[in-house]
């Protein structure tokens, strides 16, 4: 598999995207973006598993539904959710406009927001806009798209990968938004991936539905889940192998690549959680089930009490054996070893259970940097697992803590 | 039910109590009490539910299977968790020799202990820590039991109640920390029960355990929950009612007031929440099962998000709806309510799960207070629950994020 440098969306053959400022944001920032297959795509999603689904998301369950989609319309700075008959009626009205726009029909067409709750969309601007983007839909204009859903991201989050499948390049490409804040209710992941691969949309739903499990779904920035979650992968396949409708050598060659771009992915999110000022990794190892493995490192992840020492550069092992002890994962409480790690060295702090004497200056250094690795061995059985988050600084409570004017 | 003020367990018939200073604690306050019945009474206790259990729990355990208790031995200033064979050893310990100063069998005492995780207990100060307190055991000295288990509370918390069973003047008193921090680890909750009621061991276990779901349980400072969590109840009899050993009239009187001891023990443990500037109730109404309505309260009151938008006076309701979505509890998204109420007046702001526009002056007046009401309705069925809490500040994170020196 090769890491291709510097491209976008775009550079899948077949695709091509543009993102522009309709007027959504009033700060003149992108706000609106249109992704588009010239060949129909079959495609899969996996959308919030919160029970008040925001309108795009009851759009997608039905579309979804249709063998083919060629087109994503995605806007920045209204989640349209909460937003009654009307916000769904919206959804659907974004999804028709670009349907016309393109030639589609509107069940061909996903729709995706992320902005603010319980506001209705200024569809005086939406409408423009996406009649206008279709207009400017090239080639060349991915980074354009990506740059479009970002709400306070701190920075443009998109991999491209290419792996060969029958002698045929395939490429792999995707970008997303993270969970940064300054307007109240911002908070969304959204995810978008495109490939050539020549995949059914069986297999490519199999493929993202175990490749999100570990990847998005192992990062948390605060524990609330949205009500605009979604990832939406997107197959054209234009790339010629033969296609892959079984779990077979292709198969797996193409879960790899997919696995290493919404992980990667997933890891930018986390990095840019807001307020994080430190990027944790939690490496989970020998626990006896998959399940345990997941629910001790996303524990850990997830606790404030560590997130919290981890802001305060704080070798704090003790919050760790108590997150590891309410997870809900199942281990044996007196053979836990705990180690920090990262490039200022490696320092083992709890052995079977219990606190090591350690040195408290070599702890700092390595706390004290952007990345740390929590290694935690259960020492149960073979199975491991790997979560990404961020610390809880001031700067998050500001951030969530500012009254809306 | 008459509440007694300015009272303390050793106010309730044939209970003694001293909280002292033995050395644990640096700062010389109070870091060691004994509560004790001159009769023996019947026990009853909830523990925590964290994997990782401390010392002093895995003793309980044992003890517990006794048929009668005399005597709780407490300490502040080291949890004894995460210490190994030695410290259920020195768990072990302080039951002998509190048990050895008293004239009773080990197993008539239990062993409670809240401070820092995973440093050896200092038993040579704690061993004649001990020693000396039972020898000051009185009937005046209940405060300074519940003072010798504060570790950064910001104040005492303790309650007393009187019940008339059998023309019988019945007492039930309690007292409580909460999970204050301010070195590293020091988080937990303990609450101490007692009464003179008439109660079996099975009736008593019963009562505590369905007043514990509904109290206890239903409060949340930070989502994490202690390796040293414990609520014991102890009763000794001498009130002369009727033994309860059924589920009668004089049960239902009895289990109302131990009910109302223990929320209000729980409310002023969420009050003084680390770092908290407002007191948090939520109020879940007309849900299908009890258990909904409990993950719905709880999961708000959790929320992150939501707690930082009461530190920051935020009307935040996008944020309710999006906690109650991924509670896990069942409810119609559709057509829920939001209200938000104080003394300062009562303001809805979602009607049917859609925004209603709201007077932002009013909403500003009532979140400036320091406690804040947030009623929810489903309209789905019945049930109802009612959870506490706190917000978010600056404060909790700059308490759990310094670094231990």
């Amino acid at each position: 598999m090769k890491i291709l440098e510097n491209m976008s969306v775009t550079d899948v053959s077949g695709f091509q995207a543009v993102g522009i400022h309709c007027g959504i944001k009033k700060n003149g920032k992108k706000d609106l973006c249109i992704l588009y297959s010239k060949k129909p795509a079959v495609a899969a999603a996996a959308l919030t598993t919160n029970t008040v689904k925001a309108a795009p998301l009851q759009v997608n369950i039905e579309h979804l539904k249709s063998d083919t989609t060629q087109a994503i319309v995605i806007n920045s700075g209204n989640a349209n959710a909460c937003t009654g008959a009307s916000g769904l009626q919206d959804a659907k009205e974004m999804a028709n406009i670009t349907a016309e726009a393109l030639g589609l029909s509107p069940q061909q067409v996903m729709v995706s927001s992320t902005g603010i709750i319980g506001v209705p969309m200024p569809m005086h601007v939406i409408i423009p806009g996406i009649k206008a983007a279709c207009e400017m839909l090239d080639s060349g204009n991915g980074s354009s798209a990506a740059e479009a859903i970002m709400t306070t991201d701190s920075f443009l989050k998109q991999i491209t990968v290419e792996i060969t499948l029958d002698n045929q390049p395939v490429r792999i490409s995707g970008f997303a938004k993270g969970s940064g804040m300054v307007h109240p209710n911002m908070a969304t992941m959204l995810s978008f991936v495109v490939t050539n691969a020549n995949i059914s949309k069986s297999m490519l739903s199999t493929a993202l539905k175990e490749s999100v499990s570990d990847s998005y779904n192992m990062i948390s920035v605060d524990g609330d889940t949205s009500t605009n979650d979604m990832v939406i992968a997107l197959a054209n396949g234009t790339a010629k192998n033969t296609i892959i409708d079984v779990e077979n050598e292709n198969y797996t060659l193409f879960k790899q690549a997919l696995d290493y771009v919404n992980t990667e992915l997933a890891k930018l999110i986390a990095k840019d959680g807001e307020g994080a000022t430190k990027f944790i990794e939690v490496s989970l190892h020998n626990a006896c089930t998959k399940k345990d493995a997941k629910l001790c490192a996303k524990s850990v992840i997830s606790s404030n009490l560590v997130k919290s020492a981890f802001f305060g550069a704080d070798a704090n092992w003790g919050r760790i054996m108590c997150a590891l002890g309410y997870s809900g994962g199942a281990f044996s409480p007196d053979s836990v070893d705990v180690f920090f790690k990262n490039d200022k060295g490696t320092l083992q702090l709890v052995q079977d259970s219990a606190g090591l004497p350690f040195d408290e200056d070599l702890a700092k250094k390595i706390l004290d940097e952007s990345y740390v690795n929590i290694v935690i061995n259960l020492k149960d059985g073979q199975y491991s697992a790997t979560a990404w988050g961020c610390d809880l600084s001031y700067e998050y409570v500001k951030i969530n803590g500012a009254y809306r004017t």
